[in-house]
């Protein structure tokens, strides 16, 4: 019976490749397409509220007639160890990083760790001991933690949540958030991109570079403070994390219903990376950062912002890379280096599982 | 030559055994002896400050005017469902009640998921419905989340870390913590104990009861709360979670310098749960509780505690089961039923590994 199907109609009958919806896959974790299915089928009809529903790397809270920023993350980077730091500091600064694109100044975090039973205490000395060091230098207290152990074979050596305690100050106006965003506004990113999420996969792929690619990790807290207090009108604040920064505008596309367009010409990237994009088949507008952010402000305060980023060490590769218009709406639009547009969409699959 | 050796210096020769402490081991999560020790040893030289010595279940922290307090707790119980709850209602409900033993009104979660890739959609469904049952029945919001995914056999199915704020309201008079504990306190514990650890394990090993003993996770704030609106001066309040009664008596002993004398009589354990730790070998008082918690009073106000705590559904088991004594310092004892007194120690191994 088989034998006489013709293949054209087995063809037609053979479902498109697709992932399975009733199991996790890595993608789940990748910050695209399938984590917001994650985020829109699973959390948000269970926990919707408004704060949650604004979807912000962090929540704003009302404390006591306080404005608190409220975040959390979990880190699962591999290697635990790669150039440029380790998933201690990385904890620390991602934390940091989502208060301050917030608009609130870091306070204090909390610190879980999930160790996996034969973990060489070293190992663990050395993660601790750059996460004191981040902690200071990011001018925040750790003021509360957790400690368990799974089982050899049930985790992947540490797995660590930081949770961070923010507070929005008096000369923030209005709110910081993509709701913020509006068609006109311009958009400055504070460096080149790329470097974190190719330094960690040029460990895995074991790629050896002349000057070796360093994560960028770093807290960017100085910088928004820095703006904070020129009176810069901040409209909206994302850091480039897991999906880089074609996920982060392709969601603010697509929340508020603009669209985003870039100059590819615009877009810094050191010369190493992109040559190890090349190698690897990735397109650095997807590869994570964990010291990168996006900044929107009114088309009017674009030179003063880029003045002050400059003039701060984490963000002084800032630049203008693009603007927000109005059609077509839900969209980012790169115009590449040879003239055309092309749509830069969403991550589908996964590009980079356990990068941070 | 080793053949001449006297079998009685070989023995002297042959070193106790001893846990290594180059690498983690299971018992380094147990909550006892070997946990305080990475805490010593690992984290406190890294992040001591004056919050963070305090080693309370949670921080409290000054924000703008307000006394916030700030909590973290990873979950990796085992098995993810379990008789009377899961590891999601349980990771709100502790989250909650670590705030609420700061004496902090529970306002804010956040939950971040580290997911094993393969793991079915339902059973993250159901964990995430409980969690959000647990949510509303604690009268919180789960106000940001985050979720990464792990390669199979690199986790564990679910891990779940919640991070909480709470807010210490002005009724709260003086320091909630170990450090107000004061000789001549009475202790009163708010019910029954144990049925959470037998209930874990009691799956693992596949034993059944005629009534399944359930799992006593719930929140304590209203019976909290109900002590704070009556104007209770409390002194100190410790949930009994991982290394139970014991290992939590011993902390405040140990940082206070006082004994803490208890009456083995007065002590609540379920008839099921009294047979299960005898089968399994336990001591009830070592198993971890989830809707428990220990408070310590004035002896003055030792009367008016029990009548407010048993008024309220999660506390109405409420009983004094000891006294704190001046010496010998450092020290639990234990007035038996049999009318000899013995010294409640600090867990040393690992009793029930990933109970919480």
């Amino acid at each position: 019976m088989a034998d006489e199907k013709p293949i054209r109609e087995f063809n037609l009958s053979c479902p498109a490749p697709r992932v399975a919806d009733d199991r996790i896959v890595l993608a789940h974790g990748g910050g695209g397409r399938l984590t917001h299915q994650l985020i829109e089928k699973i959390f948000l009809p269970a926990f919707g509220n408004p704060t949650l529903d604004q979807r912000h790397d962090g929540a704003v809270l009302p404390v006591n007639g306080s404005r608190v920023a409220f975040t959390t993350d979990s880190f699962v980077v591999r290697p635990l160890i790669f150039p440029g730091g380790n998933i201690g500091d990385l904890a620390v600064y991602g934390t940091v990083n989502d208060l301050a694109m917030c608009g609130a100044r870091p306070l204090y975090l909390s610190a879980g760790f999930i160790l996996e039973e034969g973990l060489e205490m070293e190992t663990l000395r050395t993660v601790v001991e750059s996460m004191r060091e981040a902690a200071a230098k990011a001018n925040v207290q750790l003021v509360t933690g957790d400690t368990k152990v799974v089982d050899k074979g049930k985790g992947d050596g540490i797995f660590v949540n930081t949770s961070g305690i923010g507070l929005i100050e008096s000369n923030v106006k209005g709110t910081i958030g993509p709701a913020s965003v509006q068609v006109g506004d311009a958009v400055i990113i504070s460096g080149d991109l790329g470097r974190h999420g190719i330094a960690i996969l040029s460990v895995r792929e074991g790629l050896e570079f002349e000057s070796p690619i360093l994560s960028d990790t770093a807290s960017v807290w100085p910088a928004v403070e820095a703006l904070l207090n020129a009176g810069i009108e901040i409209h909206c604040l994302r850091d480039l994390t897991r999906g880089g920064l074609a996920t982060t505008l392709n969601e603010i596309a697509s929340d508020r219903s603009v669209c985003i367009r870039l100059e590819e010409t615009l877009i810094p990237v050191q010369e190493t990376v992109q040559s190890a994009c090349e190698i690897l088949g990735l397109d650095p507008l997807y590869v994570a950062n964990e010291g990168r952010f996006a900044v929107f402000v009114p088309e009017t305060q674009a030179d003063a912002t880029l003045d002050v980023l400059k003039k701060v060490e984490v963000s002084q590769g800032a630049v203008r890379v693009g603007k927000v218009e109005e059609t077509p709406a839900r969209t980012v639009v790169l115009q590449s280096r040879i003239g055309g547009n092309r749509v830069v969409d969403m991550l589908s699959g996964e590009q980079l599982p356990r990068i941070c």
